[in-house]
């Protein structure tokens, strides 16, 4: 990832690898490690382990505590855990629909959140202060000393040009080609600034947070204006050769099922999607309200009115709209048991904003076909919810700069030996 | 990767990450790198080379050559390259028609190669006595000692067991269930043995060969008896969560193109797979001769022979076949769109049976589509050979050796610190 800095380090560069290791090992430790038991983990020397984790203690991002063990469990330890005050990373999450803002801390703890809806013009110019102003309001409203924000970790819809931090031409954001956003936000904060796909950094938060269960071959799917399905294969995010990886609008449902844009029938894209639950509810004659067929409204507008209005619906019993979603909610596990066979998947992670209000009903669906699949290698699909706390997509654009700043990654080592 | 000795070690083991990076980079110097160029590649320090150095000398896996550098091209150096005969691999390719077996030398050329019919019987057994009767041969032939012999890599159908060596339950080989191959063939061999699935030993030869350009993100697809896409994604072979990663037959090729058992129309496994080829060229009135329909032959024989006789029409300029194969070609195209985009793939790398005896006029259809397809991340897709020599998930599998024996892997890198 490459990361834009505008200003001096403010912070000592993590120290490499083997504190990097560490640093992990502690934060997952959750205030019950020795040193003992982090070299036994990490396999790292218990020199090596002391020393590090003193240059750890000096610069403040550990503590450690003086335990008494259980009775007879051997002589007493030292555990160590994360001072979670001590470095602080900003993680936006821009759409068509809102600008979210969190301020995680160095435990992965939501400190602050904003959210404002994105400008109607669509004008990237227009999105850029908001996103500006926002991560400002969530500085100074949490008062945190700048020194201590790692950076601001930035999840938009792709498709991206990573190396280069530009948003280019994202189909819900019609007026957007190559819009330079890492670069213009690092300028006008003054802080190392990344950019990422969201359902990118939606996998990131799945990562980072040990309550997830940190699966190592998951599809993480996101559906909101759009339909992604981002990878983790062997614990680790698939990026893909330009950082798109997660397009996921054309995978088959396996029949005809709503009609896409690229004129088939049955891709994901016209299946999930808010605007797709629009008109394929209205295809089926159901009665979302005024609002969602509202021609003054913008069409994302109106697609997340007919969410709500789906909910609504949904809560009220409505007969002819749980039989729909459970009917989408199988379209979508059908599109996932592809995925999972082909690259042999045990995990999926469905998120975004039509799951989170409509997951209730999906759910059955999906977990229905799931359930009867029979996978190569003879394993269950499981169904995972995601963890941490917030708005996942501005959550894991934030775990996102953690990571880049804190978490050991194998890749370069060599340059290190 | 789990592999099975039956013996003592008859190597000293390669020490760790640093030798065997410095091996590898050797190897894809191809006898031009000196020890400071080796320094540079792998950013190892001077005094690191020189030490892991004198140790591949000594055990005799490489060789030092003093060269004079061009004119003003500062003073002469010592090159490096592999010795090809210091080590083999031996390589097999189980599947349903045959046996493959190779010889695999240090430098990844093929020494010997071997082919005999799979029984056809399908007995797990009588399968198994052929393998190790040609193992015997090739070594026996081409006067290999043993103790030079890294071990053998079994390349089958999937799913597999892959951690305990297991082939499961091919769809092809009906009457193999739990079948424990990769331990059979260690104790007849008394070589080290490990067990891998022919599409991803396939990606292996792709990987192992500098010739292939050695793609980062592709899809390596391997049209025989069924249909597979093994994705190399960041460099690696994804694997997934049980070993069984590349299940393809159910990728839609977003069209009604031939029916699949799993009932629907349009999964690849419906199109490109040997016995579809011959089920939709029958349906398209193509005349492949009496020995394509023979009923006393096998469904596999007969698949094998309707190949060969659409070859022989396609030469022959049939005016029916040309634009069978074209269409053929495109839906795999199709299918693959899919794929590339949701993992932001940009290299395609068709392989098999079929694709070898039909590729030229499948490739037409294939380009099309690739070509005209709008990446997000906006750049082209390109179609690869296969490089190297001979049948080459035979090579693969004795690839998938020397990878297990040599290259270097980050992963359990911390415990070795």
């Amino acid at each position: 990832m490459t990361t834009v800095s505008t200003r001096g380090t403010n912070l000592p560069r993590m120290g490499g690898f083997n504190q990097a290791a560490l640093l992990e090992a502690i934060r997952l430790g959750a205030g019950t490690c020795t040193r003992a038991d982090l070299a036994r983990k990490t396999g790292l020397s218990a020199q090596t382990v002391t020393n590090a984790v003193r240059r750890l203690l000096e610069a403040g991002l550990v503590t450690e505590e003086d335990v008494k063990r259980q009775p007879g469990a051997g002589r007493p330890g030292t555990t160590l855990d994360i001072v979670p005050d001590s470095r602080f990373a900003v993680g936006v999450h821009l759409d068509p629909a809102a600008v979210v803002v969190v301020l995680l801390d160095l435990a992965g703890q939501v400190v602050a959140t904003r959210t404002a809806p994105t400008p109607e013009s669509e004008e990237p110019g227009a999105a850029l202060e908001v996103v500006v102003r926002e991560i400002d309001a969530v500085l100074d409203g949490a008062a945190v000393e700048r020194d201590r924000v790692l950076g601001v970790g930035l999840a938009t819809p792709g498709p991206i040009d990573r190396a280069r931090g530009l948003v280019l031409d994202p189909p819900h954001l019609t007026t957007w080609h190559d819009v330079p956003l890492r670069d213009e936000v690092a300028r006008r904060t003054g802080l190392p600034t990344l950019l990422d796909k969201d359902v990118l950094a939606v996998a990131a938060a799945i990562l980072w947070f040990p309550a997830s269960g940190r699966p190592t071959d998951a599809a993480v799917v996101y559906a909101g204006t759009g339909v992604a399905i981002g990878i983790v294969s062997g614990g680790d995010i698939v990026r893909g050769v330009s950082g798109n990886a997660g397009e996921a609008g054309h995978v088959s449902v396996g029949r005809a099922f709503g009609r896409c844009a690229c004129g088939r029938e049955g891709c994901l894209g016209g299946v999930l999607s808010a605007n797709a639950i629009l008109a394929n509810a209205v295809e089926r004659g159901i009665d979302l309200g005024a609002g969602a067929t509202d021609a003054g409204a913008s069409e994302t507008v109106r697609a997340d009115r007919a969410v709500d209005g789906l909910r609504a619906l949904a809560e009220a019993g409505d007969p002819a709209v749980a039989p729909f979603l459970h009917e989408t909610g199988a379209a979508l596990g059908s599109a996932l048991t592809t995925v999972c066979e082909l690259l042999d998947l045990d995990t999926v992670v469905p998120s975004g904003p039509v799951w989170d209000r409509l997951g209730p009903w999906l759910e059955p669906g999906l977990r229905s076909v799931l359930d009867a699949y029979p996978m190569p290698g003879h394993h269950p699909l499981r169904v995972l919810g995601t963890a941490g706390d917030g708005p996942v997509a501005a959550v894991g654009a934030a775990c996102l700069m953690l990571d880049d700043a804190l978490t050991p990654r194998p890749t370069g080592l060599l340059l290190r030996v």
